[in-house]
């Protein structure tokens, strides 16, 4: 089975650091969402790919653990990997480094399931995930 | 012609302050926001009265003036005012004031057009808007 | 030991929600955010008040977990419970309900340590946060 | 007198777009930001380099202005300007362009001003900007 992964560099905007001038945890989440995007990208597998097969794919669990502050100026960057499952779900881990030095910075993991578009939760996976599934693992 | 107002007090979280621990510029915009959702409420010109009428209504112009900072802890509270105008525009301005001292510490101004559910610009208001108006005013 | 909690409704602003016309995940930061600042003023525990002890009280564990969608115009409310633990840290537990049917549409947890203002790791509470058991718990 | 100016492509996230499915005005704010730095880098005129001169630059003044949405998916790219000024202010202005067709989809303009470390306001330009506007102007 082919491991998926995808890393980017990213900066801190200066709006992102909080009063103790680092990055606040909340924004955690858009560097996972910008993982998320070029991950899906790369694998054609971003949101409208997703929607116009007639889903949506909400995040509905996710988790970040903090190892170290992220500062103004430091040059992070963020690795997702995709972790296979057989459950009707796409799940990812993450992996922030800082890139002067290579120290770990924060990891996270974020699970996602499909929904038709009258919002009703898909037990098995759609086809075009299946398919997707074949073509790249 | 009635003057259409009102205030409500709000707190600054700890994640709209920055690293020279006052409030970031942009966050001002969710304030306005909260502005414009209580003078929906209390006048019956919310989001979902306009979407359910037909139309969107996206801010097209707003401005942002500081006067003091604001910090974490502070009391402010901000006020909003209906500006009445001929055009198919929602034209609102906004004044924050320290409730400590009465001080002002922000103006600010928006401008709203009428879209249908196509995002076609409309160039004379809405039947509902001038019942509205009727109404109100 | 006291069972320590609080319980605030909450408005969604129509910018936290998103294409799917749900409340974006990254949102739900905000709102517990909000429920430890609650949490904080009910019982004396909030960040100046940390912050004039000598400390810094990051988030770095945090959990969210999604039951039902939050739509615009939905009333939910939120409970925070403080989770008490030996280890110098300062656990919270979180539930969002739809204050109209009761149903839960979230659940969440988050962990802060206390760092010095030199951004060391402190290994056992502070006295002011000792005291602060003492008094509550 | 030179024309200094920065041109960069941008994304939009999933999480920036609103329910009626274009990138929520509030955004914009960030897209500016960005433009900022970029802008900072490529003339050393960055928030770290003003800092450790001495000084915050806080914006004072911004407004945008829309003439087309911002759709998800969309190619946009902003492009900031400089614009001189004899008073101890930095003014920029800003145009958001889709780079598959050159539509120009929203203006702006921003003001910021100097404040020493105590956040008091500086009426002349501080000794670093005076050297910087005569080595790039």
């Amino acid at each position: 089975m082919n491991k998926l992964s995808e890393t980017i560099p990213f900066d801190v905007r200066f709006s992102e650091v909080d009063a103790m001038n680092i990055v606040w945890h909340g924004n955690y989440m858009l560097y996972f969402e910008d993982a998320r995007e070029a991950f899906g990208k790369k694998y054609c597998l971003d949101y409208l790919t997703i929607f116009d097969n007639g889903y949506y794919a909400p995040l509905v669990d996710i988790r970040f653990q903090y190892k170290k502050p992220i500062l103004y100026g430091m040059k992070p960057e963020i690795t997702i990997n995709y972790v296979p499952t057989d459950a009707a779900k796409i799940v990812f881990d993450y992996e922030i480094h800082n890139s002067d030095d290579g120290a770990m910075l924060a990891t996270g993991c974020s699970v996602q399931v499909f929904l038709d578009k009258q919002f009703h939760l898909i037990w098995v996976n759609p086809p075009f995930y299946e398919d997707w599934k074949t073509k790249w693992l």
